[in-house]
């Protein structure tokens, strides 16, 4: 691309090294924001200097925060001796917003996975074994993702937590609501089998 | 979404409001920029500041310009007598990444479109036509969107130029290069052939 504007070319450049934005995106992006008011372009770039600029990670959990406890974690409400280990902040969020969930998180910060070079020290596992020691009848719940690295990651972890009076568990899998057995992949299907649930308890539940 | 922090709701907000971002890019941008450096994100946050305070348009073409008149408008070695008409500054860019044209540009700022409520009025029409008045053997080239719209604006600016001696063109129609004649559309096929040209005349100009 060819511009007559030095300005407009490295707005564009901005934009487009962000992941999934192209160059012409970018440029759309740009040529949208020049068309809107001079004060609402300052609250956008404002709003991301501020974020990257006070962000803070709560000590406790490793969630994002704007103090030094996260909100969920400064929440006398909720119920701090079960702990929900997540992979990344996008999980907490996501979780978070089904509105089902009254216990605390744990961010791991990543996943096990040597093949991408993330070994356990990479990881939030040594604050979330102290976490855990502190605890009078504590409970996991591992939310990883479904795949060699998240089982990875719960065997890991489960092993460091064997001298510990903790209760461990992982999400269920299987068939996803709305989903349809026919295209569903066979190990999805057969644990879905093994760990069949009583139907008076399925129905409680839902 | 649900966001245990104001900052991280607010930066994804603000990116949710571009044209195209969704709320889940929103959030996948925004956790990108936490994990880069702070002075590459103020450098992001800058330069869309700096784009917007600071940008002006072009006197004479109406194109994006960081000085009064663009760097086209003042390249003493384009042609100032060939004015290629487009509607947009995105088209200014796409011909001037060809790197084939060495004329100048009108943007018109749209295109006639009474359903959308945009007539002529609203289109940087009378500076054209005070543009080619003050040229002598001036051509014009119409590079609009080949649909009713484009042709109602060729038509209109069209009239309105009747009465000085200059010579109107626009951009050829017809199959792309690489596309296939049993995917081209009735009307793009039926130009192609109607306005067909020598072989001598092709071979010259690829």
């Amino acid at each position: 691309m060819i511009f007559s504007s030095a300005l407009l070319e490295n707005a564009v450049n901005e934009f487009a090294k962000l992941p999934g934005i192209g160059k012409k995106t970018a440029l759309r992006l740009v040529l949208h924001l020049i068309r809107r008011e001079e004060s609402e372009v300052n609250q956008f770039s404002d709003a991301i200097a501020a974020l990257r600029r006070e962000i803070r990670f709560c000590a406790s959990c490793h969630n994002i925060s704007d103090t030094p406890s996260c909100t969920i974690c400064a929440n006398p409400l909720r119920n701090h001796a079960l702990i929900c280990v997540v992979e990344n902040i996008r999980d907490v969020i996501a979780i978070e917003s089904t509105q089902q969930f009254n216990g605390v998180y744990h961010v791991l910060g990543g996943i096990i996975s040597p093949l991408d070079g993330v070994g356990p020290d990479k990881l939030q596992i040594d604050s979330l074994v102290e976490r855990v020691t502190n605890i009078q009848q504590a409970e996991i719940i591992f939310a990883l993702n479904p795949n060699i690295q998240g089982d990875t990651t719960i065997y890991y972890i489960g092993r460091k937590l064997t001298h510990l009076p903790v209760k461990i568990t992982t999400i269920a899998r299987g068939i996803a609501f709305g989903g349809e057995l026919e295209y569903a992949d066979e190990l999805t299907l057969a644990k879905s089998i093994s760990n069949r649930i009583p139907v008076e308890h399925y129905i409680q539940s839902s």
